[in-house]
């Protein structure tokens, strides 16, 4: 919920210290299995059931990494591996498919490795907010000074268990429009708005202690005025970009409205909205007012006609809005299906580990199942 | 092109210096008859066919100004005054119609009144940005620094006919999102944005003096990509402020998208756009490259099905574009109708005085004529 870009695009190091909670692997997950074997004549890796490059820059970042801290450890081993992974949710709809992906392979690899200590640095080196992931709860990544990274990684603020009342709600938007990918967007930001360099030195630093703060005491109505702050401001140096970069739509804003509204309406701070580098808004909230926010929502933003599978996630029941509400809710209706669907989740506690080989991506050869 | 907000709400001082084109009243213009006579019992005031309430602080402001002005120059005159006023473009609709409307009213008491010197003091009372349009060509209003405003007034940096191939086409687009009116948006803005004191201190006037050499110098390549950069900061500091406010919807910033693709794939820069506090995109280019634009402004926004009036303003013929060029355009089409309508016109030389019994909006007595 502190969003950042880079200082460093081959080392990825951000401009920023950032915020971020990790979800629960119940409701979104990557899933990776990780093989090695005197066997394999090569390194492979397959995503979502297709093969893919495993030249891939960032990907052989993290394996260089890994091989480095085995073999740092003492733990020498030169067989090739094999990777398999899939998402449960879409990819690049700016849900945080690549950042759950390298943090759930690095911790797959970390395990097969062996490898002790930090691991959130080696998730970084294949994408940056992957750092955040390797740990549950709500987790800050240091931007460090050190200009190798050394001093670069992620630390958990405080385990799931600390706000166990914290809800979150995905909601996926109807989208057509093109988006300039997150990475390319960051650089063209970094170098050219005139006001980003204003937010990274005298913006984030002091908000991100205040969410920290606002975490560690359990502070929502900071906590989630500082979310919405800080989303509002990503996106506003996006704008500033030259050309700018646009990542919300009409129903982004018509959603953000909606949560200003809302809250105006209730006379208090119930939910707060942020935006990754996409469209869809994810709004948290505490458990008690989950039911009468979502309630609202499907008065306002109505589900798509026919939608079998709106509500994704855990299972909760909207409480219908009073007439009183209503009306103090100065919002217009909008017609079915400005949301496709939405995901009811909670914080998680970060990487699982799968004994059982019923889940596994790769039969006993190495070849992949169950992994599209 | 440079846009501002205000430091002070009751006097209108500006933020910032901000820049200005004045717009040809042959296509647009706000046209006002004032009257004067003994017979008048009180001051009345009709906008658009409909009487106001003449008690209007900034129609106040405006006429205790001209009152104030006409006695120190000797002139002591306590009739009543009748006004009658009308635009000949929809108002409220982010083409600066409240600029237009003081402007032409300041001009026409003025002319009443007798006042001799600096007449932008007067429009700036009424609306801000209204002192900018009492002259013509590109104008200048500069913020300046006494508490009392008596320094912060427009200048004109050329005439028209300095720069007379600059044309400007104003694309009209769909609409049915509530705004935030720009008074309450710029001073929530002031209150609330992170970034605007650094827009304000560190970018703008590096920028408007920027801008105004570019104007000097008929450098339409420094003007256009200013004019850009200006529009997107201040949007961006419009999303920075708390709870935000947005202007531009999904069809601005498709417009926004189709004007970086087209100069890119012309490998120039040959159209810029710019937003005030609304949707509708004001475009900037050169009389020579305006077919070609329309041409391929009509491709890929094709106007609306059984539009009679899709066109308006200077007449122009869109020459279609290439398949060469269409297909180095990496853009989509839209389907009909995200434009409303355009309207092509040119820089003005700001008030011009009617002398025509015809013309006038008040009839002998002072009832209003000719005024819906």
């Amino acid at each position: 919920m502190i969003l950042g870009g880079k200082r460093d695009e081959s080392l990825i190091l951000p401009t920023n210290d950032s915020i971020s909670a990790t979800l629960d692997t119940a409701q979104l997950h990557a899933k990776t299995t990780v093989m090695i074997s005197p066997d394999f004549k090569e390194d492979r890796i397959w995503l979502n059931g297709k093969e893919e490059d495993i030249k891939n820059a960032r990907l052989q970042n993290c394996l260089k990494e890994i091989r480095k801290r085995s073999q740092l450890s003492g733990h020498i081993n030169d067989w090739k591996i094999r990777i398999c992974s899939k998402n449960n949710f879409p990819t690049a709809a700016g849900l945080a498919s690549s950042a759950a992906g390298y943090a759930c392979l690095t911790a797959a690899l970390a395990k097969l490795y062996k490898i002790e200590g930090d691991i959130s640095i080696i998730a970084r080196s294949g994408s940056g907010s992957a750092c955040r992931s390797v740990m549950g709860g709500f987790v800050r990544w240091y931007m460090g000074s050190d200009k190798n990274g050394t001093d670069s990684l992620a630390k958990q603020i405080v385990p799931a268990s600390h706000w166990p009342e914290m809800r979150i709600l995905v909601l996926v938007v109807s989208d057509e429009q093109k988006k300039v990918p997150s990475a390319i967007g960051m650089k063209r930001c970094i170098e050219t708005s005139q006001l980003v360099q204003h937010r990274i030195m005298h913006v984030v630093p002091e908000r991100a202690n205040k969410m920290q703060q606002a975490i560690v005491e359990k502070d929502y109505k900071n906590f989630a005025e500082l979310t919405m702050k800080d989303s509002n401001q990503f996106h506003a140096v996006c704008l500033d970009t030259y050309p700018p970069c646009i990542y919300m739509n009409n129903i982004s804003n018509n959603i953000m409205n909606f949560v200003h509204s809302y809250n105006d309406a209730v006379n208090d701070v119930k939910v707060a909205y942020t935006y990754d580098a996409g469209p869809n808004a994810t709004l948290y909230l505490l458990e008690k007012d989950v039911p009468a926010v979502i309630g609202v929502l499907d008065h306002f933003f109505p589900p798509p006609e026919n939608s079998l599978e709106y509500r994704r996630g855990l299972p909760v029941e909207g409480i219908k809005p009073s007439q009183g509400l209503l009306e103090k809710l100065k919002f217009q209706k909008y017609p079915p299906g400005q949301l496709k669907y939405m995901i009811y989740t909670k914080i998680g506690d970060g990487p699982k580990y799968l004994n059982n080989p019923q889940d596994h991506l790769l039969d006993d050869q190495g070849n992949p199942i169950n992994c599209s």
